[in-house]
């Protein structure tokens, strides 16, 4: 349609048809034959408001969807289909690594790739939307939701953010297989207080705009369709009735002019925030802060009509809302084709193809970090191996937004080694339940089993313990559960569970050569761990294809090149941190031995391991940094170079990395920030120039007077392989 | 001198002199004949400028006080006396409990006796201004420094705020025995990241405005003639060189007129701040801010009056800071008396006088908060005691800000129990040194003193546990070291030493009959105590009449009526931590099973020990509210009872505190706010009716209009012993 033709066809609507297009509901209110009685009915789902809903979640499969559209468009006045949406975050069908993984690739445009696969998958199985990607800056791990975000670093979350939303999209939505995106959290979920769930964002406005901001900006920028609101308040006003932060912030300053999505129930909710007396005053504030969809409430359905009647609100306020809703239909081609991509023939094929397969396998692969490695990786032949631990025999590896996946597609640890090895030169067991019986995770009694009884648990531990008295190296699969992070899974103790902490210490009594495969959905606490095990790898919830990917690098068929988006604390009592904290007038630099320096008594300052960190099978040697020309104008750029050469005796891959510091501004700046980076592969004795080209947009941040633009002065300038490289020199900006 | 005659000497001043005035320097630079040279020279302090600084710190004693004042007046070309400064906190050499303590009095106009005898020691002591109080708002007990603030609450520290402004200041500075107060840190210096101390603080601007500044608010309105500045960033500008804060909040919208002095060196950190390039844009930053006095770092008297004479800076900056801080000797007629109150006899009758530990030990007393009693205190007759722990013979109970204080001056527990008890009743072992010797504390070893040998620790606990086996209870004191809190004392473990819970642990095994008395800064995660212990006793650092005063209480002499000001943690994933927070959209009841709260899977979202909280040796008992009605408009007053009875067996104090809760507003509201409590004392039987008056003032917020107004709609109005209490009821605000 033209976009005259949709203008018209709203003039045609009448206000209440025009309100429900703003509804969202779940797909079961299409199935089974549901009738709407009782409270629902009291919350505005009536079946005239669902019987013209704008849109749907939850439903999914070609057969199921192209019936619902079909039922759904015979009996609506005007013929305007529905929109079906879900969360596709880290695939679909084939689960790829959870974005957090993805995040330790450094390879955005691999994550473009999987987002393209996901939303192939999705569309064949008749989805327009997905609410994805989550692009929120997270630097506090007892908040579970980090395992959706790719990390702390701004410019990184940039990257993703942007290769995401072309992912899923394409240039053009009406093309085959591509679905619409949606940015969220908008705004700042990622830092609730205390790192508990849904709760309160503290931010000042410069830290909101510097850091939190850019990469929603980013998504927007790459077209993305929609936004999503966010839970948490921003300066005491939750995002979801939030006027300033969705009107001048991201319609004004941003520009963002696709559909903003309440999260679900959202708009009731502020309701319990204590925003609003009732549910007709969530509907005003809502409405007026131009949230277009209200997902799962009625809440819109109910009030809205009402409230134009009664001269509260203005009619164009639904106008503009609905004709956004009517454009976004009308770019995927759904007065055309109301039912695009759905086809069962074709689910058949794409559906978890040999591809998407392979695609899930490299990226698990990029994803894994090697953290420690005291010679014991890759695995020697002629080694007697014992795998000891819980995620020995375990399928559910894919992250708690993998629903649609199914264990019964992902090969278990055991499974996948024994493709690489005989049965004679390993031996498998678990050695304890996941959690033992001291977690207690309400809700997730079909997802964490009947619980293991002590007598069971005992002859588990005693049988570990003889096969790795009898190991030459004894591998351990470790970690935290998948519900144990994702959505509502903030904890204050982010160590992997105590029975598995009991075992590894067993098993470290009988055979000190351990090399842990550690999954986890957030960075945790490991330093008991790190201390004791000769080797660390990091393998995330790495997706239908984890198992294999980790023999692969474990094995050295694949030399690790993850390298870590968040940093991981050196215990609870650090977070948050992350490596781009601003300067502050008493740095501690260790070498000091002045009592007043800002700093703990009891722990360093430093994480454990530190944002950028990733070891590899080879070592690289990096030259000091070549510049061109010291000092530069904003017009110009400096040159900046490193030789780097694998100075060992295998091939790998490892990430440059350049951080930026700002040695006086306006505004105080971050100790270091990423500004680029490029990984490298390189055989044994290869050796390769970067050269990186600096420019002012790589010096800008905001100033104090608010704008973005860079401030002449001198700049630190590192390459190195992770935020903590001490490789360094200095430039300045001329004036 | 007369505001017309202060404006001629100001005119009559070169340009240097009065640059002069807002130099401070230590006060050892006028003692041992120093000579300034070197690096010294460079930084600004030359011998002409020493001579004419217009204040100093850290000198003391009527006789060298007096001294260096006659030799600098008489050098001085104005005659203009110098004005002497010191952190005078809990006491000057009487010792009152940290302010943290103070805060658990729930009891501002002690403190104000307090700060008064405070303030007659240090004056007759020839000071003139104390860098107290802390009115900063704390929320994370990582941060040491949480021991001098009044904890985590707006409304008390506001109280306390304007108590001991008055306390040290009176009516008339010029009065015998006053100094001047300096309201410190502005602004936000309480809330420091990670609870890092000097590290960059996070907030809203809402939140800035309506939970952290009223206490400044509250100092300056009491007549606060000094505010400090903080070190840390506000909105990513350091608050030393803010101007945003410095003229439009603190001068413009408070309306400070008095002087506003840098923290320590302050001036010159907002260069490692990277908020400039040197030294000169330092002063340039400061000055434009309004700082009128830099502390210790010679960047004013350095470059102000060649910035002056650039025409980068104008001369009114000066005339208008050094006008504030004549103003300020004005104030205390030191241009008629430079001595004041200094005077060696009064010295010897004043200080550490009977009155003043009189004043100690009720305070000390007031502050002691009994967190559990499960029936051992107070204790009994003919029962035999041990006390274990190594608190039982320390005298280091003062703070750290207890640097007049002496040890000597403070009695052992063991000292003070055998004023209570016969030698035969009880016997006394440290156990185990204070810190073990895992505890290194850097630049600290003056006060941990030498490391005890295994050998030696080993004897201790041996005697200890033999001691524990004959007891029929054994009261243990323990906690924190005295230097672990204070400033520079950050700690992400926030339990007593390890050596003192192994000794906790071994005595447990032998007699479970354990009181704790609990030495702290700082609220501790004392979960694994709080489980095992009949009882704890929180005595905080109670100064030089602890050992009295915790005799006391424990005898049942006096009933303990501390509150605890300030959360205590359930464990450091929890923090911050505070009751007050704001309601979510996914508040957690503990009731609902809904996965999707907000919460922690593994740890409640309460902490051990709320806000508000402390036990008595009796039990009360407190009636439903009564309303003297339902409604109220803007000026109309709600009067709400309650009875409270003590039905317990002894005499006992309750802090019954009034809570208000909005249930809807335009910024989200707290869940709780305590807005009124009163103290009251009942003897066994006796009840009372308690009445407090609802005003339109307790319901007044910063509203989305960013005005501090009320409004209309229904509130919760809570009545109780703790912020935890259900006594509840709602009245509504007519519009």
């Amino acid at each position: 349609m033209t976009r005259q033709q949709l203008i018209q066809l709203l003039k045609d609507m009448p206000l209440q048809e025009k309100v429900n297009q703003m509804l969202q509901v779940a797909g079961n209110f299409y199935m089974d034959d549901t009738v709407i009685t009782g409270p629902m009915k009291e919350n505005g789902f009536t079946e005239e408001n669902i019987s013209q809903a704008g849109s749907v979640l939850g439903a999914l499969g070609a057969s199921k969807i192209k019936e619902i559209q079909r039922n759904y468009m015979e009996k609506h006045p005007h013929k305007i289909p529905l929109l079906f949406m879900l969360d596709i975050i880290n695939g679909f069908r084939t689960i790829f690594p959870i974005p957090l993984g993805q995040g330790a690739t450094f390879e955005p445009e691999l994550s473009e790739k999987l987002a393209a696969a996901a939303a192939k998958e999705a569309a064949v199985s008749g989805l327009h939307v997905t609410f994805a990607p989550m692009v929120d800056l997270v630097r506090d791990a007892r908040w579970g939701r980090v395992m959706e975000s790719t990390g702390e670093d701004t410019y990184l979350n940039c990257l993703f953010s942007e290769a995401m939303v072309r992912g899923f999209q394409g240039d053009d939505l009406k093309a085959p297989y591509k679905i619409a995106a949606c940015v969220k959290h908008f705004a700042g979920y990622g830092a609730p207080t205390a790192g508990r769930d849904y709760n309160t964002v503290e931010l000042s406005e410069h830290t909101l705009r510097e850091f939190y901001l850019p990469s929603y900006k980013a998504g927007i920028d790459a077209g993305a369709a929609l936004v999503m609101t966010s839970f948490n308040t921003i300066n005491g006003v939750p995002a979801t009735g939030n006027k300033w932060l969705m009107r001048h912030i991201l319609r004004e300053e941003m520009g963002f002019d696709g559909v903003l999505i309440s999260d679900w129930a959202a708009i009731e909710e502020i309701i319990y925030h204590g925003y609003c007396e009732d549910r007709k005053e969530a509907a005003v504030r809502a409405a007026e802060a131009g949230v277009d969809i209200d997902m799962m409430t009625g809440i819109y359905s109910e009030h809205l009509t009402t409230l134009i009647e009664e001269g509260i609100l203005d009619e164009t306020l639904i106008d503009e809302a609905v004709l956004r809703i009517l454009e976004l239909k009308n770019k995927l081609g759904l007065f055309e084709n109301p039912y695009k991509d759905a086809d069962e023939t074709k689910e058949k094929e794409i559906i978890l193809c040999e591809e998407h397969k392979a695609l899930a396998r490299e990226a698990a692969r990029k994803s894994l970090v090697l953290l420690k490695n005291e010679g014991v990786l890759p695995l020697k032949k002629g080694q007697h191996l014992a795998f000891i631990g819980p995620y020995t025999d375990n399928r559910s590896m894919s992250g708690s937004w993998s629903f649609i996946g199914r264990p019964e597609d992902t090969l278990t640890l055991r499974e996948a080694a024994l493709e690489f090895l005989d049965s004679t030169e390993a031996a498998f067991h678990p050695g304890c339940s996941l959690l033992g019986n001291d977690i207690h995770l309400e809700g997730f009694t079909e997802q964490t089993g009947e619980p293991v009884s002590p007598v069971q648990q005992q002859k588990m531990l005693t049988e570990a313990i003889e096969a790795a008295k009898k190991a030459d190296l004894v591998i351990m699969p470790l970690g935290e559960h998948y519900v144990q992070s994702g959505e509502a899974t903030s904890n204050a103790n982010i160590q992997i569970p105590e029975i598995q902490q009991t075992l590894f210490n067993k098993i470290y009594q009988v055979n000190q050569n351990i090399a842990v495969i550690l999954f986890s959905g957030r960075p945790l606490d490991i330093r008991a761990l790190s201390h004791k095990a000769k080797a660390i790898l990091q393998v995330w919830m790495p997706g239908t294809e984890g198992a294999h990917a980790i023999m692969d690098v474990i094995t050295g068929t694949f030399s690790p090149s993850g390298k870590l988006p968040m940093s991981f604390p050196y215990s609870v009592g650090q977070v948050p941190v992350h490596y781009n904290e601003y300067a502050t007038g008493r740095p501690y630099t260790g070498a000091d031995k002045d009592r007043f320096r800002s700093k703990y008594l009891d722990i360093p300052n430093a994480p454990l391991y530190p944002f950028g960190y990733g070891l590899s099978y080879t070592t690289f040697s990096i030259s000091p940094i070549e510049l061109d020309k010291s000092a530069m104008t904003k017009t110009e750029t400096i040159q900046a170079s490193i030789t780097i050469k694998n100075e060992g005796s295998l091939p790998g891959t490892e990430v440059i990395q350049l951080y930026i510091h700002d040695r006086a501004a306006t505004v105080v700046r971050p100790v270091k920030e990423l500004k680029h980076f490029r990984k490298i592969h390189l055989q044994p004795g290869e050796s390769q120039k970067v050269t990186f080209h600096i420019t002012d947009q790589d010096l800008r941040f905001l100033t104090e007077h608010s704008r973005l633009e860079s401030e002449p002065g001198t700049f630190d300038l590192y390459i190195g392989t992770d935020s903590t490289t001490t490789n360094q020199t200095r430039f300045t900006l001329l004036p």
